[in-house]
This record gives C-alpha cells, sequence and structure tokens, in this order.
C-alpha cells in the first residue's frame, strides 16, 4: 500500500471489496471490519456480488446455481455486469454520495479472475464494460484475501450450501483465479492489498484493519 | 437488396432475422416464412429473442415483465447480449453448421433499437459486445417490419399479454426505435430489406417473400 494515498474526488464516501478465491474468509471479514467501522460511529453500508440490489440477486439466482457449465464465460461475464451495473446505481453510488462507507463481498476483480484469468475471455474486452459499467466507481481498497486453492476450496466444501457452480470446475480453474488476483494487485499497489488468509480469523482481521488504516488516514489512532 | 449477393463463408446454413417495433407482425410473418421453407423440404429452425434457448429464456423472464423502468439501458444491455451468446451457442451456429435454416423473431438489431438508439447506451459500445458475441455470425438477410408506432402499438396492445414491459415506454422511445430500424437498414442495404408493415397479412407475405427469393438465388422459381 501507498501510505500517501489521498482519497479520489469521484464519491464523498469510501467503497472498499474483498476478492478472493472460495472459502478464503472473504464473508467472514466483511463482517468483522463492518462491524469495526460501525463501532465508531460511521454509516456502513454491507453488500455483495453478485447480487447486492433486487435486480441483481435475480441475476445471481441464474449465475451461482445449476451445472458448471450452464453459461458460457463470456454470458456470464455480461450478466456478471448486468448485475453490477444495477448494484451500483441502486445501491453503491447512492451510499457513496451520500458520505457512507461501502463495504462489497466480491466485485469487478471477481469478473476479471472467474470470467477473464479463469474462462478466457480478453481482458481488454473486459476493461471496455468495466469502463463503461463501473467508470470512475471503482474502490478506493481492494483486499485480496490469498491463500492456497485446496485449503480455500476444503472449507467452503465443509460450509456447504446450494451455491457451488462456480466451486465445482477443478482444481487448474481455481489456480487461474489465484494468479489472476495477484496479478491484478500486484499491477496496482496504490489501491490493493494482500492478505495471508491461511491462518486464524483474529490475526487475520488485525492486519486488515492495519490496511484500512494505512489507507484511510481519517482512521489513524481509532 | 443487391441481386447479386453471394453466400458468405462462415456458415453452410441460411441465417434470416425479423426486425421492427412492438405490433408490427414480425411473429405473424416469421411463422408464414418458416411453413413456406418447410414445404420445400428445408430443415428450418424457427426461434426468438430474448430467449431461443433455456439460459436465455431465463433471462427473457427478468428483462420482459414489470416495471419500465426495472433495468437500465446499460444492464438490458449486457443481459440482452448474454442471452444471445447462450442462443448462438446452443442454438443459432450448431444448427448453421449442419446447414440448416435459422429463422429468427428480432436479434441484434432490436438490442441496437431499443438499448441504443431507444435508450441512448453508445453505439460503439453495442458493436464492440456484438462483435464479441456475434462476430461473424451476422445475418444472411434481415427483414425489417416498418410501420407507424402508433398503429402497431395498438395491434400489440390488442393482442394482450403479461410482456409489455417495453410496450410501456411511451411513443418517442418508439419513435426512436423505428427511426433506428430505418437507419441501419440504410446504412447496409445488402442485407436488409424494409418491408411495409401497415397492410394486411398477405400482402405483405408476398412481398417478404419475394425478397428471400432475391436473396438466396436457390430459391428462385421455387
Ligand atoms: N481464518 C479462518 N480459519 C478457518 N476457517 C475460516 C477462517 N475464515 C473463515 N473460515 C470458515 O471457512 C468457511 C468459508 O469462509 P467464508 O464464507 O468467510 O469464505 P468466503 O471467502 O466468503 O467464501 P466464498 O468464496 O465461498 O463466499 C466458513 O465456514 C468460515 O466460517
Ligand atoms: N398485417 C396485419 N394486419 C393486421 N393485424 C396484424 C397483421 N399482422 C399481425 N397482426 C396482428 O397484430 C398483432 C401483433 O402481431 P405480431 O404478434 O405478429 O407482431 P410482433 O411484431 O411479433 O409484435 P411484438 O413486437 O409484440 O412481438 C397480432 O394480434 C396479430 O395477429
Ligand atoms: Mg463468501
Ligand atoms: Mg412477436
Amino acid at each position: 500500500m501507498n501510505t500517501s494515498s489521498e482519497h479520489p474526488p469521484h464519491h464523498s464516501g469510501r467503497f472498499i471489496t474483498f476478492e478472493g478465491g472460495e472459502g478464503a474468509g472473504k464473508s467472514t471479514q466483511v463482517k468483522a471490519l463492518v462491524a469495526k467501522l460501525r463501532a465508531l460511529g460511521l454509516e456502513v453500508v454491507q453488500t455483495r456480488e453478485p447480487g447486492g440490489s433486487p435486480g441483481a440477486e435475480a441475476l445471481r439466482d441464474l449465475l451461482v446455481r445449476g451445472d458448471a457449465t450452464r453459461w458460457s464465460p463470456v454470458s456470464e461475464l455480461l450478466m456478471m455486469y448486468a448485475a453490477r451495473a444495477d448494484h451500483l446505481e441502486k445501491v453503491i453510488r447512492p451510499a457513496l454520495q451520500r458520505g457512507a462507507w461501502v463495504v462489497c463481498d466480491r466485485f469487478a476483480d471477481s469478473s476479471r479472475a472467474y470470467q477473464g484469468a479463469g474462462g478466457g475471455v480478453a481482458p481488454a474486452f473486459i476493461e471496455q464494460v468495466d469502463e463503461v459499467v463501473v467508470g470512475p466507481t471503482q474502490p478506493d481498497l481492494v483486499v485480496v484475501m490469498d491463500m492456497p486453492v485446496e485449503a480455500g476450496l476444503k472449507r467452503a466444501d465443509a460450509r456447504g450450501d446450494a451455491e457451488n457452480r462456480f466451486e465445482s470446475k477443478g482444481l487448474s480453474f481455481h489456480e487461474r483465479l489465484r494468479a489472476g488476483f495477484l496479478a491484478r494487485a500486484g499491477q496496482m499497489p496504490d489501491r490493493y492489498g494482500v492478505i495471508d488468509a491461511d491462518r486464524g480469523i483474529e490475526p487475520i482481521a488485525a492486519d486488515i484493519w492495519a490496511l484500512v488504516q494505512t489507507s484511510f488516514p481519517e482512521l489513524r489512532g481509532a
């Protein structure tokens, strides 16, 4: 992280996303961070993708259930960004405009990883779509939860639920995802922080809090 | 139409789409044309958009029902092309590859009209998405059913069904659609034919058959 980062001018709120492979502990740590920010009296909108608005949740249902080959990577990408456009318009941008903190469980880097690095959709096309849909509403901070693929899948599997379409895609797919997240973080170190997620919940939460304090100087000393 | 058009090399089948505003008689004339081609002993796949494959029909349900402002034009565009990618992969390309005739009730020009001309999505972005999703599988012939907007809406309204999200968008929206379809046809006269749809079913069907025979010389004399 670049410790001198200034807050970008495109919105008055703060936008933090969590990224990483299956079972890396994103949802667990989103919850912990949101609780910490709320304890400081801040307005925090906790949300997730795919989903986060009624229209986007309807698309999520089509995306995360059923057979692993149900949708081609290009169809997936377009559905993910259709859902993202709705989520941004109905939830994220209004919250950022009124100055709230938005903490989102997965966002555009999951499309880059799952449909791009994992699925083979051309990165240049993903960026064309991202520019139209996300545009200036880029996250201020992306927390990349990193851990060995097999251990993460084991965690997600033990949890057990019906939303397992992506989990069922095979180890080499998930290895490409992991490399995709790390490559992106390496290219944009100012806005990305990589967290070793193969540890206990508490030390991970402490590292994330330190990262957030570094990225948002107004939280230092909190 | 250019009467000397040669069949493009990207598939061995024939791909005809019907376009135009609400109630212009597309579905009526698709049925009539399909019957005529089948009577000649040809294999014909009759299909429609949005939809035409199980995944695309699930997206259609999200798109055509509910409030007119449920989705932004960008979300609509991405969902339409996600559905189109599925439809092309599962139905249209396999049919064209085995040499069948494919007759499709609406296709990509409806996205250009409804989300572009009507909804304000940038035409250059639509073409970027079209190039990735449709690519070389462009229609050999596009039949544009043209008629005054109010008369078409009256026809569609009299039919009455639950899929009326686009019908409810207001007259000036539908005027922009009409102009959009005509502009596209004017730009690509080799592959487009405009039919005056404000007449009886029989004379329209006769004109469409003449257009199809002009476009596909192998049908002349049939
Ligand atoms: N640091 C940790 N050590 C051990 N188990 C953990 C840790 N963090 C989370 N878990 C457990 O692992 C499982 C997956 O965690 P979680 O749902 O937070 O991951 P996730 O990254 O959100 O997964 P998904 O990608 O499937 O949404 C849960 O059962 C959770 O309780
Ligand atoms: N030439 C015509 N003259 C009068 N009525 C017609 C004609 N063609 C079709 N109709 C009737 O108008 C209504 C709309 O026709 P149709 O469903 O074929 O239009 P469409 O273009 O497919 O409409 P939509 O865009 O809503 O799918 C139907 O009830 C149909 O029977
Ligand atoms: Mg999760
Ligand atoms: Mg119809």
